[in-house]
């Protein structure tokens, strides 16, 4: 993998022995000067510690360092929780140099262990000496859980002239749902930009992006994207509604599309990512739930494993799907193969449809043919592997 | 098993090869005069073709035969399902000597491939000439599709003096889900009842039971609770708002409450049964959304399969059910074992609650404190042979 660098941002990745395994477990990002900041946090009612303290720190809207730790995600463990975010920060500003409060937390892991604070504290000290230009990919794998590979992406564009560089990197796995499920993400720009405008970008991507895929439906207490903005490229500041605005938010949204297709082939156990597309919805919500009832059923999940062309399966999770369709009108297929036709089934194609189902990606094409909007969403498919990772995670 | 008999029904379970396992496959049940019918069906826009003539059965609400079909269920075939549903009633009611009207279609298997009408109408024959009061568990064994046993309930009651029987009978494993998932199931009473009175007694009975279980949170095109009674016991006929009312409710709620809690324990890989039950909230509606989040969350549902105390599963699964929950309040217990106090997890209890995980069924508690009322549903674990049965149904 090629290095990736942003220019003025330094990064350590390094195991400080919350993982059993003797991984990397902390990783920090640290900006040479102050960089603007925007953020999405999960929408569980359940928030871990970090989450708490990192909403407070999003009011200011300016950070110039990031202390993630995998391995524990300091969440249902209360006041004391909280206590250790902050305890995380101020080392973290201690070694830095600069104030706590443009330090912020992110934990993933277990839940409801308290954090191993004196492995936290020699863990910063140490990463704080090791930040490095270089060290991205250190970073990117010392957020990792119980995924399988490094998830980062890169892009760049020009604004004015000045070519702007967009690095992001991605922890998920497990409890990757709509809204932001067990998903880490950091995504780091040397451009300047407004923070109105940084925020209505990282917004606008993520519905299309983060938003967008599922692996188990499930939902984390840590959920974390947060977008950060150093300026490090002299360009005049990016502005709300401008063309500058259009032309990073595409290229931000690439990565963050392309992290997340990611984070779905590295759902836990996923041998495949379907697309799932739904296409002639009288709105983008309507097709969203459509394909979101299709790509969060065990059912369908199942079959996709086994490369069973069960067209029945997607049929009936589009019926329960609560929006008002006409099943007679409804057409499926898999890859350009046609495998529903006006609702009835069509057995004459299943062979080809049970080899489209064999391939590591492929599209299921659903039209309503009742209006003209449409949407994808990404899912994996379900087998053996997931349950035994999720059967025997901490026993 | 004790035999089980209704009085004035006969019953009839063969196979007519449309299982290639030669299992049985066609259940007949027959009343020896009209009964009194009521029925709930899916709420899947994409409805079964018996399902569609079922309904069109219940607007006169009589009824004297039954024909359910397996391994097949005539669902996403278009008009000549519904054609080929038609024609088994009109063959059932030339072989019974009935009006057609009277006959009420059932089908469940594999989705989208039509019904092998030829093996149907010999088996129709064949069923219609061996009916017998005394095989109803043969009917009860020919309903059923991946289930591992048969599954039947009776109850009795007096009603003004005369004692009337309650026995039911369903088939259940995949698809199961809140508001009737693939399950089919056939409740008979020899009691005289009202028809308002007989579909009030159904629905209440149901919201209770039928409505409170799931395995894989699919729900199925065909599902059908049909309740009948004929009368047999000579008692005058159950009024709406009547004391008997209440008393024949109860006994057919015991009747639907053990044929849920078999669902659930024969779904599809099921190893145990786990009754989530959720205390202090401001309305039953909250306390089942909450309920319905922990029991459908495959996290939660694979550390039940690996017997992993994993509070925090649970914790965040409540906090995503969309309920205004107040994290700090909340406590968590398996079967009286106390896992998260207030919000904050528990880690003294973990063996004492691995213990508990380990048994066949036990009680999740999990109590708001911002309210009064409460609800449960039953779940079940989810592990491989869930995967492995779905993952291989049709190829």
């Amino acid at each position: 993998m090629a290095r990736v660098t942003v220019p003025g941002f330094k990064f350590a990745g390094i195991a400080c022995g919350i993982k059993k395994s003797r991984k990397k477990d902390l990783a920090v990002i640290f900006s040479e000067r102050p960089a603007t900041a925007a953020a999405l946090f999960t929408t569980n009612r359940v928030k871990a510690a970090p989450v708490l303290v990192g909403l407070k720190r999003m009011k200011r809207g300016v950070l110039q360092a990031v202390v993630v730790n995998s391995g524990n995600a300091n969440a249902c463990t209360g006041s004391q929780g909280l206590g250790d975010a902050e305890a995380a920060c101020r080392e973290a500003g201690l070694r830095l140099r600069i104030e706590p409060k443009l330090v912020f937390p992110s934990s993933t892991g277990v839940i409801g262990i308290p954090l191993p604070t004196e492995k936290m504290r020699r863990g910063i000290q140490e990463a704080a000496k090791k930040l490095s230009l270089k060290s991205f990919l250190h970073a990117a794998e010392a957020i990792l859980t119980t995924d399988r590979f490094v998830k980062v992406a890169t892009a760049s564009c020009l604004l004015k002239g000045r070519r702007v560089v967009i690095a992001g990197m991605a922890k998920g796995a497990g409890m990757i749902a709509p809204n932001l499920a067990t998903m880490l993400v950091y995504i780091l720009t040397d451009a300047a930009v407004e923070r109105r405008c940084l925020d209505a970008i990282l917004r606008r991507s993520a519905e299309e992006t983060f938003n967008r895929i599922t692996v188990d439906g499930d939902m984390s207490t840590n959920d974390t994207v947060l977008f950060l903005a150093n300026g490090f490229a002299g360009n005049s500041p990016v502005r709300r509604g401008s063309r500058e605005e259009r032309v990073l938010g595409q290229a931000t949204q690439r990565v963050m599309k392309e992290l997340a297709v990611k984070l779905v082939g590295d759902g836990e156990g996923t041998t495949k990512v379907a697309e799932i597309r739904v296409d002639g919805s009288r709105s983008v919500a309507e097709a969203k739930k459509v394909a979101f009832a299709v790509a969060n059923s065990k059912l369908v999940k199942t079959a996709f494993f086994g490369a069973d062309p069960n067209f029945g399966r997607i049929m009936a999770a589009i019926g329960y799907a609560g929006v008002g369709i006409q099943p007679e009108r409804i057409d499926v297929s898999f890859d350009g193969v046609i495998v529903v036709s006006k609702g009835v089934g069509i057995n004459s194609t299943e062979r080809a449809a049970a080899r489209v189902l064999r391939r590591p990606s492929f599209t299921v094409r659903i039209h309503l043919h009742h209006g003209k909007r449409f949407a994808s969403v990404w899912t994996s498919d379900l087998g053996y592997e997931y349950i035994r990772i999720n059967s025997a995670y901490r026993t």
